[in-house]
């Protein structure tokens, strides 16, 4: 397998094979790796120094390897300054697989303001002019980009919104059935592309399989019972999707509502997972979708608004940050805002987060979904407020002069409030990405390694869950896989027996493990050096003084606690014996 | 002397003596201790454990003391995050050491919406509605309160970037001959006024003088003679103000131009002191103007417009970071920049530095005045364009998407280039306020301590030469005096000969400089304690990576030498003998 490095600047195409010693660096692994060796801690995220880095993981083009075509998209974050990892689903990993490649290393400055994009064919790796899709959305860039180039491909692509620059900008990768709704949402992973001058990665689509395979037959064994397993135990993402989680987090007490201001959000139920799955059965949508090829959990849903408006995927994140956090509980309007969101090339995490924001300033009031959505177009029109609000929720709140600022390392927290969710704030704060679910999400009766304290507003072993998986999840990453997979002790096992058969090496829950610690590691040590230190670990202050409606819960997890996540915690400590 | 502390939340006033071994306490000393005692490092800059203190200096109220009536203001940055000291001139200061006030500090957060004004008389320390006067700007709102409460009135305010909490609005204080025209104006003082609901403080003028002096007689001979040096040595200021540095550091190569990115600036010539001077005895402005009670050297002077626009005192900085950093060269159009920046209240550097990152990202011309002017407009009318400018230059690149961002730490650099003027490279990178040449300004030919290679150009000495100026600077800003009364070796000698004069006991220049020193270094331990770290101590990178036109300079100065200067070096290593 091999990295393919694009020097921007003078448009050189450089291809190099992995060591043999990193021939498992994937994903996250590959992207924090070089990141952190090859990118100055204090270069500027959008300057000539920074690196934005593109991989899939060890399985990709492996389609019978269930969820295994995840994208990363890598580099240091034009919103937190931190290193940042975020990952799509979609089918892009599965065909960049098949040509060989592992990672994408975009490099440098370009000369001028043109766009451009890379095409991978069997023609090999070009850079070519995308000069005539300049400020397209990403729903009419795919679009032409397929009637120029033809249908059979897969594309990861950038909207206005990383044309910008702006620091909530995303990386859209297609889906498997076309739309580029899957995306490296979080930190302005699209400004970063944008800054590039890169509009567009075409990979024309390719039969075949992927990296080499010690043990084919073992693999293929593996796969089918893990498969089925997948596909047994996660019926009700197929059936709902993530927005599953809806109602029984605001019952719980710990759904972002109105800018964080509560935890239960009395429109809940009229944006939640059975009341989407009612409107799309009404109105002929699809739920159990699967993003990428060979997926067996399809969690995604296509949702139908009522003037007929298709939005391809509406997950939980989306409902609550762009619903609850503003209040709005018109779920055409925030399946409308999330369609938006995916049209710009924009994390919809941080943009709910910015509009509620917007909306605690005054600018437009709780609950408004018609004007959020009039607010929301300002972005891809470029004007003023359609920058602060692209510009996620911390920076928002700074130009906006709101004190509630519900962001870490000024990256906006999910929807999961960290005073009803007290692990998931812990991760929130820990973790080297700024404020980021995705990176060990204690939900609730998530367990972790071993016999642990799970009630959510208890901060009994919160540091210990959010650790376990914080490195559970990490291998994940890694690898290249979904986390819907897990993360959980015994899928990482399941991913250490399928990595067994795929290298002919002993991989162990605890090398799995290992590899994660070691990761995340290292990119706290880049965080360190680009002079983020563990008072950046910590929640904005009004998570410890404001108690949160209606439960009246605060953030009470002390700074030891939180500085032994990334601190003294180690793998050993967690996993006492080898597994 | 006293402190009075007023709590936004309850309206109670609170007196309390300053103990004997802090009697010295005032200006800068004053505010950085209290933050650094008394604001939690993570506290949000407008929330509720924030305190914005006010802070006048020893010999306040004394107007036979030359210059000695600069007021502080002192917070956690809204703009930078650190502890922040910004001082300005006016009257203000010598007026409350009149009433034996020392310091004020607003503690809390308004339990409402309302604005409100501190009254300081002889009736007492009063906190009144100022319901009546929100939404106007500093020139309106002296007018409106002199005309309620009467002409003998010095008054320190916020206009509308203050009341829209903007990170680069101001704390205004009017001048001895009346207009709103002196400021605090870095890192967002006016936003953290704002956020404590108070509009304005009044304080009736009084006759008398300040507090307590050991030796009057002494101190008069003293202060007699230091004004008659002051006055004869300072005649370039008196003729031509600040501005008579523009043409020289245009020359030099060092000049804030077009988003720094030229150190000469071809209309230089049109915006100089020499210029401004012509213009101003063409219209009947005036030179030589003393913004403070007592002042020998009179910097000030007052601007005409050609449509008789009357502009209250127009600097280097502002010429420079609104004229040449914007490309304009039209002085009119600069003046009236000045003025709307003093009226709406905000900071005219990071202002400039904020319009000149709009060109920078396309959104007008480079030079174009006029659109410049409509721009900053916008600022008071509270839209979204204007809050981004409001927000200063840093906030403004990542709005905007501009990669050449002339900040340190968020705050905004002055007009001197550091690739230019390398000891202010020094300065900016290592003074815990954020980039800000007030902090200690190696400007060419200024002498630290010793014998050091004055050469601006040239990298050698300028960790020492910096160290030395912030050192000296810090010494006069803790006395709350002028730092055009230096700063030097002589001038520090002075004020430690007037400081044993007023105290009765031994000041000498070591001992002044060794307070300077440790107040310092309080600084910066409040910062490490907000999580900045030696890595927050360095240039943007563009200032080290892209040579400056015409000279092509960059900035090289080593990690290690600006270390030196926030860490090792010590007023035992700069000053070998007790002086």
């Amino acid at each position: 397998m091999k990295i393919v490095r694009i020097n921007t600047t003078d448009g050189t195409v450089t291809e190099q094979a992995l060591p043999p010693e990193r021939a498992h660096y994937g994903g996250r692994l590959l992207t924090s790796t070089i990141v952190a060796e090859e990118v100055p801690p204090l270069a500027h995220p959008l300057g000539p120094r920074s690196k934005v880095i593109l991989a899939n993981g060890m399985f990709a083009g492996h389609a019978n390897v269930p969820c295994s075509g995840r994208m990363s998209v890598g580099c240091k974050s034009p919103m937190t300054g931190t290193i940042k990892e975020a990952n799509a689903g979609g089918d892009a990993g599965c065909y960049l697989g098949r040509y060989g490649i592992r990672g994408l290393v975009l490099e440098g400055l370009p000369p001028d303001a043109e766009w451009r994009l890379i095409h991978v064919s069997d023609d090999g790796i070009k850079l070519l002019s995308a000069s005539q899709y300049a400020g397209l959305n990403n729903y009419d860039l795919v679009e032409a980009v397929r009637r120029d180039m033809g249908e059979k491909v897969s594309i990861i692509c950038i909207g206005t919104a990383g044309e910008q620059r702006l620091s909530a900008a995303s990386v859209a990768v297609t889906s498997a059935d076309g739309p580029p709704s899957r995306h490296a949402g979080r930190g302005g992973t699209g400004a970063a592309m944008g800054a590039k001058g890169i509009k567009a990665i075409v990979v024309d689509m390719k039969s075949g399989q992927g990296g080499p395979i010690a043990d084919e037959e073992e693999l293929r064994r593996l796969c089918t019972e893990f498969a089925r397993e997948l596909h047994e135990s996660k019926q009700v993402l197929r059936d709902y999707g993530t927005a599953n989680l809806v109602n029984p987090i605001s019952e719980l007490g710990a759904l972002a509502t109105r800018n964080f201001s509560a935890g239960t959000f009395e429109g809940a139920e009229k944006i939640s997972g059975e009341a989407m799955r009612e409107t799309i059965d009404d109105r002929g949508g699809a739920h159990g979708r699967a993003c990428m090829p060979g997926c067996p959990i399809r969690s995604a849903n296509r949702y139908v608004c009522a003037d007929g408006t298709v939005v391809d995927d509406v997950e939980f994140e989306s409902l609550t940050l762009l619903g609850a956090n503003c209040g709005i509980d018109d779920l055409d309007a925030v399946a409308k805002l999330e369609r938006m969101c995916d049209d710009f090339g924009l994390d919809t995490i941080d943009t709910g987060g910015a509009i509620g924001v917007a909306m605690e300033a005054g600018l437009l009031e709780f609950g408004d979904g018609q004007k959020a959505i009039e607010l929301l177009a300002e972005v891809s029109k470029g004007s003023a407020i359609g920058k602060i609000i692209g510009s996620g929720a911390a920076l928002a709140a700074q130009v906006l002069g709101v004190r509630r600022v519900p962001a870490v390392k000024s990256q906006g927290l999910s929807a999961y409030d960290p005073r009803g969710l007290k692990g998931m704030g812990v991760t929130y704060a820990t973790t080297p990405m700024g404020a980021d679910h995705t990176a060990g999400a204690p939900i609730p009766n998530r367990p972790g390694i071993g016999e642990l304290n799970l009630d959510p507003m208890d901060k009994q072993d919160k540091d210990l869950l959010s650790y376990d998986l914080q490195v559970m999840t990490g291998a994940l990453d890694a690898l290249g896989v979904c986390m819907f997979t897990g993360p959980q002790v015994s899928t990482v096992e399941w991913w250490a027996r399928i990595m067994s058969a795929a290298t002919g090496e002993r991989w162990t829950f605890r090398r799995l493990l290992q590899v994660a610690h070691d990761m995340i590691r290292t990119e706290i040590d880049f965080n360190r050096r680009a002079g983020f230190s563990e008072q950046h670990d910590r929640l904005p202050e009004h998570f410890e003084l404001e108690p949160l409606p209606p439960k009246g819960p605060v953030f009470d997890i002390g700074d030891a606690a939180l500085d032994g996540v990334t601190g003294s915690l180690t793998v050993d400590d967690r996993v006492p014996d080898d597994q």
